[in-house]
């Protein structure tokens, strides 16, 4: 389908990134993979389709999978048998990547509210949660958006990295609704957007949503950061995160690291924006988070051409970790945490 | 033609980015944007041809296009019928591209040469000068490629941007000169090659050439060459230069001055390795250099499918200006820049 097939969207666009049908039968993702060429929507009436889906980042951005894990769960309770099937299928989709803590902590918390509940109906109990969960992510994004708007300049350019923005979450966004939060607080802000290689996130979801919503954007390659920061072109730098350490350090996208090096070299601040549902305070620092390694195709193959010699290999790490000293400040729901740190951290716990 | 069409190559290779036929009538091209899928070799027999060959980096590399400009010459000095049209060809090749000061040093060495001649015969003479040049270009490569592999640690892994080999110079290369020189020494070397987007000279350029001599390379996403930094797995940067100022300032592909920066976060050593006739004395400092402006359609197409909506525009300057301060030594035909500055300079000129 061409356009939402959803009557009234949690997300609070006429898009979305992960929808459950009013039926509670089937979970609607945005296939991301073929923007900003097509729209297009897909039903996953099954669980191991949408570990796939999740897999092969049809969904992707911490939020939005970890609403996309528990809406998966809704549609798996439905075809389920028995206690030990649902807590299988609940930990297929628990560990269908491995860097994002929203996806865990989304389909633990769906299985607390079943626990809670102490019905047998497990599909209706878990759909009520998960809508929660996503609600509660779309009112997280707007109130960190709301408190980071604060802190972009007016005027200013702004550089992101990946997509952090409604199509990565609930709706509105991270690192985006922290735009989106200075544009409607009245600011003027353009936008640099690195494509984000390999998967182009920045270059394909984050210009395609900015646009939609008539905020400047221009994309660029990721190595050109750093010249335009050095041209005074940048005057401040916001992402997302897949998980914050206890310790601060911050999980994200591969190069946000080098973006954070170069802002801090420049003296331009760099910001996280993130829900707390991001923040994972049984993981004690950065070195305690699993790094996604993906398919050396994301590098070597350009459609069917390939652009690196057959014979030669690639290291594709799709995450990496920028220390909690390099984070200017991290905006979440519950407030700005402004001394970066377990201390920073804990004063929100 | 798929094998390189010349007896006697002065590359030293049994490939080369550019030759003059022995008749000095064509000059030979490696199509490197067909790498590494295709070797195909290119002949062009008229000036307007190779101008938009150099435009469309059939041939790339500064000293490779001046090798391939000086070459350019003697075709055109076949066809003029007259100072005045040969001076039009000769300052038509030599502003086909801006940055690299390689092509412009090219043409006027052969000029000088023709009015030192004092001969109606051009295209002997600048087929002389271009051998000349190309044979001195190899030279120069073998020469720093020897200092210079005294700096590179043995068992090390040595990180390079974009593609500074053979196939961007004369033969042999420039920073690839350096781990040609290294291992030659009897050094174990490997080597990240960053993608370098957007046209991959790293991923399909560098990783062709090395993988061919048989050296250890891995293609990385320019954007994770921090996060290996930090973790340890690079112990030097050496990179090439398209045009190096009076103050030492060096211009090289868009993604080099975020690797010097991210280097110096790490106590990292950033080499740069240029022949003499990258330095460009009349440049006082790199913001004297022009910056080329590529396209738009490299950055927004992955081959018939456009990755930045069709609304959006890009940033896509094609060289960047790392200062000196960040470069820890110039490798030189002439000896080792230690000092790189003004001063340092100064003492080989």
């Amino acid at each position: 389908m061409s356009s939402l097939p959803h009557p009234e969207p949690i997300s609070g666009a006429n898009y979305s990134a992960a929808e459950l049908t009013l039926a509670n039968d089937a979970v609607i993702l945005l296939d991301q993979r073929l923007l900003p060429s097509r729209e297009e929507y897909v039903l996953f009436r099954d669980v191991p389709a949408l570990i796939e889906a999740i897999r092969s980042m049809v969904v992707r951005g911490a939020p939005a999978i970890g609403i996309a894990a528990a809406y998966g769960l809704v549609v798996g309770a439905r075809t389920v048998s028995s206690e030990a099937e649902f807590q299988r299928v609940a930990e297929a989709i628990a560990s269908a990547r491995p860097t994002a803590v929203n996806l865990r902590w989304a389909i633990e918390r769906c299985i607390r509210a079943v626990k809670a509940a102490k019905v047998t109906d497990y599909a209706e109990i878990i759909a009520q949660e998960a809508r929660a969960i996503h609600r509660e992510d779309v009112a997280a994004c707007r109130e960190m958006g709301r408190l980071g708007a604060a802190y972009i300049p007016d005027g200013g350019t702004v550089l992101t990295h990946c997509n952090a923005g409604a199509l990565a979450t609930g709706g509105y966004g991270t690192a985006l609704g922290v735009i989106r939060g200075a544009v409607e607080a009245g600011k003027k802000v353009r936008v640099l957007a690195d494509e984000t290689r390999p998967l182009q996130q920045g270059g394909r979801l984050t210009a395609w949503e900015l646009a939609k919503d008539g905020i400047a954007v221009e994309v660029i390659a990721d190595s050109s950061a750093g010249w335009f920061m050095a041209r005074g072109e940048i005057q401040a730098a916001v992402v997302g995160s897949d998980r914050i350490a206890a310790n601060g350090d911050v999980a994200n996208k591969i190069g946000t690291y080098q973006v954070a090096v170069n802002a801090r070299a420049h003296n331009i601040p760099f910001y996280v924006a993130a829900p707390w549902s991001t923040v994972d305070l049984s993981c004690p620092s950065g070195a305690d988070i699993p790094i996604e390694e993906r398919a050396a195709s994301e590098l070597t193959q350009r459609g069917d051409v390939r652009v690196v010699p057959t014979d030669v290999g690639v290291r594709n790490p799709a995450f990496d970790v920028t220390p909690a000293r390099l984070v200017t400040a991290i905006f979440c729901e519950r407030g700005v945490i402004r001394e970066v740190s377990a201390t920073g951290l804990s004063q929100l716990t």
